[in-house]
């Protein structure tokens, strides 16, 4: 019953296989081999464009990268204030960017409030020096609560951006438990609502380790190479890289992993509904589910065996957390089984 | 007949096999597993005393987060002009370390020359705040021209660091090669000269991505942790490297493979030697060979199927290529076979 | 009636006729002068201790050089919410840190919350390198708005930063206006709080351009030099400082300056207070004063010559202000003039 | 005597007595004075088009902003191995740009060698991350040692840069001098010769503080305000430093100052030549002379009241000093007498 958070799971039998595969054999090195060319053409594929993709070695990269990529001098990037950037990066989109400021936007359920991010904005006034001046806005797709924004909701999101003439990026740490909730094309949920970058991970969903940088429009990934290598994160053998994302996309096998974390994470759940002990904070969209759970119960259901970490009640949250309860994260993922779900589910019954 | 480089080998069957195995079950993330655990001791057992052990995603990184770890305001740091880090690493070590200076010291066959090191120290002369000041020394075993520093010569240059205060670091991409080429002990290439940090690079000996930053003293090492989350270079699925460096480590894999290279390196040379068509720019000394070929063949060696580089000949080299003659690099890795280094011979016999 | 800032006045006739005084001669440059040597034993005077001072261009530099001083990886330092480091200093802070944050801690009246600080930095427990880890605590004295922190909230305030091993900065921009308005010595408002490094600015109280940074340990301030000329705030001609400050302190000025701009800033708030168009948004403490005025005045005031700005609400105030009203900013400086303010009473009468 | 630096004089009367003049009445802050305004003004009539004009606080960050202004990820900037970026400016260009580096460029006598600078170049290939990217070169007029490139070699050095698309920079610390010793316009030596960006200097020239960044594309600075503020580069009474240039222009004073100093190198210089005890390293053009003078005569000169500093011979220096000499630098200024040039004249007759 090992719902700590997805990157606890290995990587699935089809992508270590790829790698094995691929161990054999000379291939040019830095990002250069017929492989890393291969999977560079699926991504366009996949994404229906021309698109220009760059691999890294974590989330965290590809987020501090993507920011790098636009920065501007005195430069603040708009993102809910529960973000991983924000909460969970050790400083690094800052480090990166050379001191660029993260400013928390609110929202419920972990996505931001388009009307709090128009005025977050409006805070830095077109050349006033002395605030420092707007660079980007980013959403997190699936929220870091399990949420997913609605087609419409980024396209409200893109609006605002585009209005100040901001890039729009996309957290796509969990892209495909997101796309899968929305059953839209990888395009529908990106560039057509305006998304400009996207931190493409495919870790949390059965890889080893497979990040990757997109960008829409290649021509303003000119400078990307020289920043990527400067970060320290073009990596040599990038062909492990490749295979990985070779077999994550072979067959659909990503939306796959994908949706089977999802479905459960709702079979979860259902049973955290149907507890006496226990009962949900919020819907889960995509593979996260937040019980509030008897305080009572905790440590039983730890030493019967469950793996989950208790969570800060997110910026507004109005669910009422009695004296008597706390709020948990359950993360299910491509290696979590019915059995261990159904498990936890008698332990809750 | 790849000779391109030892990174255009993929992964060494055992290793491949090895994250194959790990690729089922839970693991808590970000480094904190069993398997990382226990990496760890064996980082201490191999070195001879406690160690602290940090997983990095590229040698670059390895190297700029040493850097940083021993960074100082306007802090410049000396290695040989040829070193990786001034040479190939896109400025990451400068941008890392908030701007810290690289200072190119010369020296004979890829290795610096102590009293020029004393020299270029000497140029920023201590609280004079105009020039900056020295941070650190950083040499490369074995160096980017296949030559090994012996154990004197590390003495040497151990002992103008300490005299000055100043961190001694290894830049250790090819550590195995240096360390069965002097037939010594880890701990007798490394602490035992003073060296207090090593870039400790298992991805050109065999493994797909395995890199490491090892302190041989740990309470120097307390920033770290943030140091490297905050670079980005903290893996969630830490264990994938984890158990690269297990196989690695298990049953000497690493001195064999890196013997095997070596020794493909010897034989090589010795088809060299024997050409009339090629003569050797210097003896090797670990996995690289560095050949003086004549023009009129190199295209010929390249269409029979040979990879390899042409290189620049080296700072202050007294080898005399002539006008129809170039330098050239060949590389070889464990995945180097006796079969193409002859085949190489057969052709420049 | 120019009431804009404090930095719209020029400089006091003392400050000028001293750097005339100097101008002749020849002295060593970048500091070592006699006069330069001079002034920082005046510092040690005044603070009746030991201190280490440097002079630098900017109250900006002055913040930003004390946090790089003290910056830790991931490192993130606490502050007001409106601190002139978050609010107005175009990212200085984060990009001479190296992407050090700020967090905003709220509270009443321009001085954090003590209850808020302590809950802040324990959203960043320590060693848990994916928040980032807790760098410094800084107030500003007096603050943003005009107030200023007793000496028991000092106390308040240094008693959590000690207990979290974190230094405690002081953004002194206008030291001199508190310290006349609390009544105590620089001693008692600083290092026997507990302050580790105050920004000391001598410019919005009657000079050209002195700022400083001081150290009350000055042990602690040995990088400073390398730190200060890297980030280009090392003046050749330092004893242009020297002399502003050496004429700022003669025969205590800079507390005759401040009791006058505290003064007239006490005469403008009797006149709000007795208006019948205008009211305090709250006490002034030092040279700032903030009138709620009625819109319909606003347009008439300025025309007859009133030099102000418009003003936020500070976060969390409880004022009141009416749709028919305006929040305003009046500082008073060394050159504001009873003729003047008595005239701005009488256009409010 | 004082021949140290020309940063060891004060402030040129008409200077002092102008800050006087604007010390009283109020002016706005930031820069955006009528005063600022009518110097920028003076700016684009000097350099005979309309110029962008930023006023910083140092040479070193004048030269440090201008770098960060045409900052390239993995950046290097090429100027002469002597060039004050290099050699003293404590890793400022560094710091500001983000790790850019500095490639230096061996010439005689102060000035960039053409042919190695394009040698230089070609080692940083495009599209080439590994090695970084070239971002921009500079030239020091004068330079370093008192030498002056002429027009025909700024060309030189110009072609090379726009062949590479690379910014011109040119470091003008002592621009004026090296402006009379051509008998040019500023036009002339700047954007007719292809410079885009100079550090403009006046604090040498007989200013307290007067550097400034100036632009001959002012679309290309549209970032710079926010560079300049978030560096703490832009002081609040702007005005102070408009004073010093608006006198520093009127009437030419600024050609005087400089064109004495001149003189008086010239008339030194002179003495030089006709002592048995001392000889001319090389002809100064500017404002600093480099004698060669005998060991055994400098603890006298020294004991007798003249103030100069021992000097590295520059790189490549072929003018043969014996074990019984040693290279010095002596340097003019607006301050300067005739008296004491003779005086020291008559000490090495």
């Amino acid at each position: 019953m090992f719902f700590a958070s997805d990157n606890w799971a290995g990587a699935h039998p089809s992508i270590a296989a790829n790698l094995t595969r691929h161990a054999a054999g000379f291939a040019s090195a830095y990002g250069s081999s017929e492989l890393d060319r291969q999977v560079d053409r699926t991504f366009s594929e996949i994404f229906e464009r021309d698109v220009a993709v760059f691999f890294v070695a974590t989330g965290t990269a590809a987020n501090s990268l993507a920011m790098t990529a636009v920065a501007r001098p005195g430069g603040v990037a708009f993102c809910h204030r529960e973000a991983h950037m924000i909460a969970d990066e050790g400083g690094a989109p800052e480090y990166f960017t050379g001191g660029g400021r993260l400013c928390p936007v609110d929202g419920p359920l972990g996505r931001m409030d388009p009307a709090i991010l128009e005025n977050e904005i409006g805070r830095y006034p077109p050349q006033f020096v002395h605030s420092g001046q707007p660079a980007a806005v980013s959403i997190t797709q699936s929220s870091e609560i399990g949420t997913v924004y609605s087609l419409d909701q980024i396209d409200e999101i893109s609006t605002i951006a585009k209005k100040h003439g901001l890039p729009l990026h996309m957290d796509g740490a969990r892209f495909a438990n997101a796309l899968v909730s929305l059953d839209v094309s990888p395009a529908e949920m990106t560039w057509k609502r305006g998304v400009d970058i996207v931190s493409f991970g495919g870790t949390k969903n059965g890889c080893w380790c497979a990040e990757a940088v997109v960008f829409f429009e290649p021509e303003k990934a000119a400078a990307f190479p020289f920043i990527r290598k400067r970060a320290a994160q073009l990596f040599s053998k990038s062909r492990f890289i490749a295979a990985q994302f070779e077999a994550y996309f072979d067959k659909g096998l990503w939306l796959d992993t994908a949706r089977h974390a999802n479905a459960m994470a709702k079979r979860l759940a259902g049973h955290v509904q149907a507890s006496s002990k226990a009962r949900l904070g919020w819907e889960p969209q995509a593979n996260e589910v937040f019980p509030i759970i008897r305080l009572s119960e905790v440590e039983r259901l730890k030493e019967a065996g469950a793996a989950f970490y208790p969570w800060h009640p997110p910026h507004g949250f109005a669910g009422g957390i009695g004296e008597d309860e706390t709020l948990t994260r359950f993360v299910t993922s491509f290696a979590t089984t019915e059995d261990e779900v159904d498990r936890f589910g008698d332990l809750i019954a």
